[in-house]
Parts: C-alpha cells; structure tokens; sequence
C-alpha cells in the first residue's frame, strides 16, 4: 500500500506544508519511522523526536521548524493519525465460502462473504454481504448478521441473535449465552429459562474473549456505535446506549440500562437494575450500587463522587496518623480534665 | 409449543381463576405480552401492568380483579415463571453424529447423542446417553460425560476429566486447564506439573469464558447442583459444594474448599486455602483473606462482616468531614491549653 | 511410566537414604499416596502424614525415623516434587499432522509436528520441530511459531504475531486482537488501527482464555519465561520482563511497561503508560495508579506501600469506633469550655 502525501492530507482532512507528491508506504511512531514513512506528532513530551525521526512526512497541529520532511497540518493530529492508519491497516483476507467450512443448506449468504475453513453456520441463519467469518466461528440456527461484519476465531453466537452492519466481534467472544437467572426451590437452584436474544446494532466492535448474554425476556441490547474491550461481561437484558465505551473486565449487571457516550473503566461493576445516564463516567475497579445521573464522574466501590473519591483515598493512608493525633487529643483532654476538677 | 392454561397450572403447582382451557403459545412480561402468551405478576411495582397487559393469562400469588384474563394462582409466582418457562424454552437441535464431527475410533458415544459438526472428541472419552457437544467442542482422552448433558461450542474439556448427568456447560469455557502452580528456581519459574484431574457432578451449569483448572494431584472438583455465571476462575484443587451459586468474573484461589449453598459475588475473590462453610455470602468485589464460619456474610477488600462494611463504607465518604472536626478540635484544645497556661 | 528411587533422586538433585532400586509408578500426596508411589514432605502441618502414609518413598530435607521406606533426601523438598512430577506428567498426545486440520500451501511446520484435527493454520505460517496444535486453534497469516511450542484447544493466534520456542499456552487464549484504541471525534468513537503485532518469547506460558492485545503499533511483548494464569489480560505496546508472574484476572494497561521477576496478585489492575520496575509485588485486587520501583511492594485500590495498607485496611473497620471517639471528644470540650466561660 502506497499513498502521496497528498492522498494522506485528504484522508486526514490536513493541508500540506512542504513536498505533497512524496510516497509514504507506511505509518509509524517518530522514534520508530523509517525513511517512506509518515509518523505524527501529537504529545508535546516528544517534541525531540522532530529532529531526530527518520520520517519522510509528518502529522502535526502547525508547521514545525524542526521537522525537516513534508508536513501535514491537522487540527487533532492524534485522529489524523487514527484515520491515515487506516489506509495502512490490512484488511481481513477474503476467502469465499470454504468447502471446509460447514454450511447449513437452510442458511443464506450474502454476496462476496468469508467463510473460512471451520466455521459453521447454523439453520436458516442469514448472512450479509461482505461478511467475515474465521474459523471456529459458530453462528446458530436463525442468527442474523448484517453487511460488512467481521467475526474473529472462535466467537460463538448462540441462536436468534441479531448483529447489525459493519460490527467487528473479536476472538473467542461468546454473544448470547444465557443469562444467569435461578430461583431458590429450597436448597436447589431452579433455572429460568432465558427465553429471549442478544441485538447488536451497526458499527459496534467487542473485544476478545467476552460475553453478552441473552435476555430472560426481549433482548439484551448493544446499540449503534458502542465499543467495549476484552472480557467484558454483559448480563442479561443490559441495554447499553450509543458511542458507550468500556475497558477490560468491567461487568454490567442484569437489566442495567445505560445512556449514550458513558465511559465505563477496566473492572468495574454495575448492580443489577441500575440506570446509567448519557455521558456518565465510570472509574476502574469502581463499584457502582446507585443509579446515576448524566454526566456523572463517580470511582470507589461503593463508588461515590469522583472528586470527593479522590479526597477520601489520599485520607486513606493517613488513616494512621489520624488515629495518632485522636489519641493524643484524648490524653491532652484527660489531662486538662484532670486539671479542671483539681 | 402450545399448552392449555390448565396444563401450565399443572406444571406451575397452582389452581385455575377463571377459563381453563385456553390456549397459550408463549411467556412474556405484562407489558410485552401478547394475546394468547401468559405473563406473571411478582413485583408490586409492575401492578398497574395487571390492567393494561395483553396477557392471556397469568401467574400470579391472589386474585386479582384488575386482570381479566384466566389467572393461575400459585404460592412463588416468579418460581412458577421459571417452570411455566421452562416449557417454551427450545431445546438444542438434535442433530445425531455428524459425519463433519471428529470422533475417535476408541471413543463410546452413548444413545441419541448429538455431536455437531467441527466437534472433536479424543481417544476412550466415553459419552452417556443424549449428549450434545457443540461445534467447536474439545473433549479431551478419557474424558468421561454423563447423560444428558449439553456442550455448547468452542468448549474445551482437557484429558481425564470427569462431568456428571444433566449439566449444561457454556460457550468458550475451558475444563481442565493447567493449574497455576511454580516454583521459584534462582529467578526461574519450575513449573509444577498438574497431573489431577476436575469432576463436575450432576445438575452443575457452568456459565461462558470461563476456567476450572485440573488439580496438581487429586481432583478439583465441583459438586452437584453448582451454578456459576461467566468469566468464573476456579483454580486448581478447589472444592465446590452442593446447590453453591458463583456469579461473573469471581475468582476462587487454589486448594480453597467451599461449603453448600454459599453465594459468591460477582468480581469477588478467595484467598489460596481457605475454608468458606456453608450458607456463607460474599458481596460482589470482596477480598475474602480469611477462612468464613456458616453463614457468614462478608464484604469489602479485605472481607469483613457485611453489616459492619455497611457502616464503615458510608464513613469513608466523610473522611475529609472526619479529619476537619480533628482540625477543629486540636485547634480549640490548644486555645484552651494556651488559655489554661495564662 | 515407571522409575527407580535412585532415578528420582538424580532427577531432584538428592541423595538415597536406604533401597535405592525400589520401583516408583506416581507420585502423590502423603495422604493420598499409594505403595509403589513416591510423596513429598514439605509443610510441618503434616508431619503426621509421614506415619500413615503408604507410599513407598519420600522426598524430604532431612531423614526422618518417622517414615519407613525409601527417602530421598533434598534441599528443597517442593521443588523436588515439582522436578520429580515432571517425570510423571503425560506429555501431549502426539497425532502428526492431521488430514482433518486446515493447513494452508504456504505454510511451513517443521518437524514432528502434531497438528491435530480442526486446527487451522494461515498463509506463510512457520511452525518449529515438534509443535503440538491441538483442534480449534487458529493460526493467523505470517505467524512464526517456534521449537516445542504447545498451543491448547481453541486460542487463537491472530495474523503477524511471533511465538517463541517452549511455549505453553492454554486453552481459548487468544493473542494478537486489536489493543483497545478509540479517539472520539464529536460523539463518534474512530478506530486506531492496530498495526503492531504480539511477540512472545521461549519459554513463557499463559493461561487459559486470556488476551494478549497486539500493539497499535511495533509490538506488545512478553519476554522469556513470563508465566500468566487464567483470564488475565494484556493490553497493546506493554512489555513483560524475564520471569515476571502474573496471577488469574489480572489486568495490565496499554503501553505499561513492566520489569523482570515482578509478581501480579489476582484481579490487580495497573492503569496505562506506566512502569513497573524488576521485583516489585502488586497484591491482589490492587489498582496500581503511579510507577513502582524496583522490589516495591504495594496493595490496595488505589495501591499503597504494603504494609501501610495492611495498616489501613486494619484501621477501616474501626472508623465507626474512630468516629464515636471524636463525638465524644467534641461533647467533653464543649463542656470544658462551656465551664471556661462560666
């Protein structure tokens, strides 16, 4: 893949300043870039790279006398960067549909799919066009997926799921499984059913080996845009709001309901039931057992005010000390008690 | 699947108010039911639900005038929904052997067993009576499965071990692994062979993603009636007891021994080598660092009694307000003092 | 397998006090050892074992009158086990390469390998003597896989990435998905390809259904005999020194770099960009938010020197007590002042 400086400066939405019919083969960081290169500029703790890099062109908010090679200016270099990348990044490998592959007779596919060897497809599922299906991918009786998906090795979707257009599910994810759901009888746990299904909509994308549970009833549902990282679980009947992103081994608890562009960290916890507004913000590792309203910034478990949080945990270690000064407090009192009914 | 309201009043253990002989097609909640579908009534906050549903019929505790369809009284409403449930709840498609499964010449497959295609079972496994293994599945040499238990795909059973009668095991999740044991060599870590085994017993349900590693001697081994969400760690030597409910992303340290009916949170974690007894609960994100007596409920990291947690975790968002009222009174005592030396 | 004592003592680097020629079959616990099996004696809790136990020999530091037969007589007792087990461990089953697997033309797998059926191997893959791909695994375009490598059912390989010589890794892992890297742009989260690869070096072992991101770009690396439990997760760009420990659910963020011989507690998160330096020790469930140092010990959320945490989080359950001292406190020098102005 070779593209002009020119062809960069469009995708990025940049200008040139300098040499525009330069070949760049390639992106990469400024300490790392060879020569036919393009690398960015965007942390003002590198800047010494500038001189130094081996980069042929460059991303960068304004024309920099340091920089030597073609320069293209871009208001937000860091997603300048995200989108040239993208022109660098190979797409999956387009294999039709293997004939080690296992194919219901029942299931439809769409034009121009992928299904790789050892994958298989279930009954009466119905596949997009453009479709990628690696191997191990399990696809269930009646599943159906839209145009231009990407399923990685090994992701299973349990049957009558619903996947929208351009979602991208990496390896070893599990969509649909049950929900946890029992009921004591006794000392013995009795199953409810999880009668209902997983949707995905469009241009999701789910990190490796996580899982997205199917409704007791309706359905689980991950709307338009969301993007969450590796092991993250979603318990049954979540409903989880447009552009919401969540980092690793965070956990959301059945029938929780989250708003649009909620930011949720590494390890955290949602209860079960809770709601989340639009644009709440989640700490890692924090615990969240109260519903919360938009834009609410909140860490700890139980988690509480994010500010207040960071109050409370620099107390923490001084838990000590304050033990310290209480009990001299008390003995200086004794002693002025002491005093007083002398 | 369609079952007279008298037929599901059966299967729930509860009289009929009203017509006993219409026809039901399906289960929902009341505010997404249909005609011809029964709903149920277990949470008074739904009861304006009772007037406006389209049910066709419903599980509910008492009569009730508000809903005019046949009611199906029953003592546990919510556990009646589980077993009506279980009734429309599809079970996995029968599919016999699959000639695009891979079966070894020495394995024993037992009656109306369902093995997918892409499944893979190892030499001398020995499989019961209406097994299903999904595609994907792994089962390793000299594995041994019961009857009517279901794999679901891209599970991966390692040699030798042992699964029970009735137990469901779910998508991705990995029996058997190697337990996480080195010691330390100089810098070297020597790795401690695991050479035991995992045995599931009967009526166990595994949930997703998840691992229960093989013993370094003996047996991990998880007992009747267990259930467990997704993302669950049991590590190597554990012991699980009966009816026992784990929820997601718990993890469980190696040689720990669990009682029956104890609950475990989601995110909790257990110390190497403890003892939990009976009816014991953690909180979801505990630390449990020291062995629990019957019926003991824990939380926070490090564990301890919920009810005292319940306190402490209300103060530590007042520690700022705490360490303030130190300030002051340190402040008034050295006036007092200085007053006091005048 | 069968092998004198004199045998196991060569093995474990010891010496025979009394029958050397005495045949051993397995290996076991005290407790569970049977004749013809050799046990170990390493906690003084069990020092009663070495009466009752059947076993016919023992690996221990000193020779003990207490035990009958064979005792081999070494430094370290638990180490010798694990040597010694090593002997009995079951190496993996080995099946060349199997008309069932999918091998692409242009792959390479060099000698003795076993590719077992259902495995998948990509274009241009390189596969070392001796490898062991056991069904369900995918092996991506271009990876490189060395000498002796042992990869367990399901984990997925993803394309480019390189694994060295003697590696273990488990079942369902899967390493080389994209890093987790959004930039927002208005509301929308863009995608930063993910450009880099994984490397893993000889000798390291990872457990089951983990995750090893492949760096946005250069590479996300795991160094020389890194040893990772189950469920733990490694994002892009970090790199693991020589020997490090890593226990199950373990979270390491982008970009981290982490030392030699560092040991991660369960469920521990370390937050993005930071370092971690040779023989620092994170306790489980900490949340590690500053660069450690080397040898630092630090626990808690966030984490703190080790033993003020065990400090604090001895004084946390106190703070009601703490609390009703200040109040108190507060009522007696009211009080006094109150006199004072009278």
């Amino acid at each position: 893949m070779q593209f002009s400086v020119r062809q960069l400066a469009e995708q990025a939405g940049g200008t040139v300043v300098g040499e525009d019919r330069v070949i760049i083969s390639g992106i990469a960081s400024l300490a790392e870039a060879c020569p036919g290169q393009i690398a960015f500029f965007a942390d003002p703790r590198y800047r010494g790279g500038l001189k130094t890099t081996k980069a042929s062109a460059i991303l960068i908010a304004e024309p920099s006398a340091e920089f030597q090679g073609s320069q293209v200016i871009v208001r937000n270099p860091a997603l300048a960067y995200a989108k040239v990348a993208s022109l660098f990044a190979p797409a999956p490998r387009v294999v039709g549909v293997s004939e080690k592959a296992f194919v219901s007779e029942s299931a439809v596919i769409g034009a121009n799919a992928s299904i790789y060897p050892l994958a298989y497809i279930g009954e009466k599922a119905v596949l997009g066009d453009n479709v990628i299906l690696f191997p191990g991918v399990f696809i269930g009786d009646r599943v159906k997926i839209g145009n231009n998906t990407v399923l990685y090795p090994n992701v299973s979707v349990m049957n009558d799921c619903v996947i929208g257009n351009e979602v991208i599910i990496h390896a070893g994810t599990v969509i649909g499984s049950d929900g946890f759901g029992f009921l004591r009888d006794g000392s013995v746990n009795v199953k409810i059913p999880q009668l209902g299904i997983v949707q995905i909509d469009d241009l999701v994308e789910i990190g490796a080996n996580s899982c997205v549970d199917r409704a007791a009833l309706g359905k689980t549902w991950i709307q338009r845009g969301v993007k969450t990282d590796n092991m993250v679980q979603i318990a049954h009947n979540v409903v989880i709001g447009e552009d919401t992103v969540i980092v690793a081994q965070a956990a959301v608890g059945g029938s929780v309901s989250i708003g649009n562009q909620v930011v949720i960290g590494g390890q955290a916890a949602i209860r079960d039931h809770l709601r989340v507004e639009d644009r709440a913000m989640i700490g890692s590792q924090s615990g969240v057992a109260k519903s919360l309203g938009a834009g609410e910034i909140v860490s700890g478990s139980p988690a509480i005010p994010h500010r207040l949080w960071l109050k409370t945990s620099a107390l923490i270690p001084q838990l000590p000390d304050l033990v310290a000064r209480l009990r001299r407090l008390e003995k200086r009192l004794d002693d002025l008690e002491k005093r007083g009914t002398r």
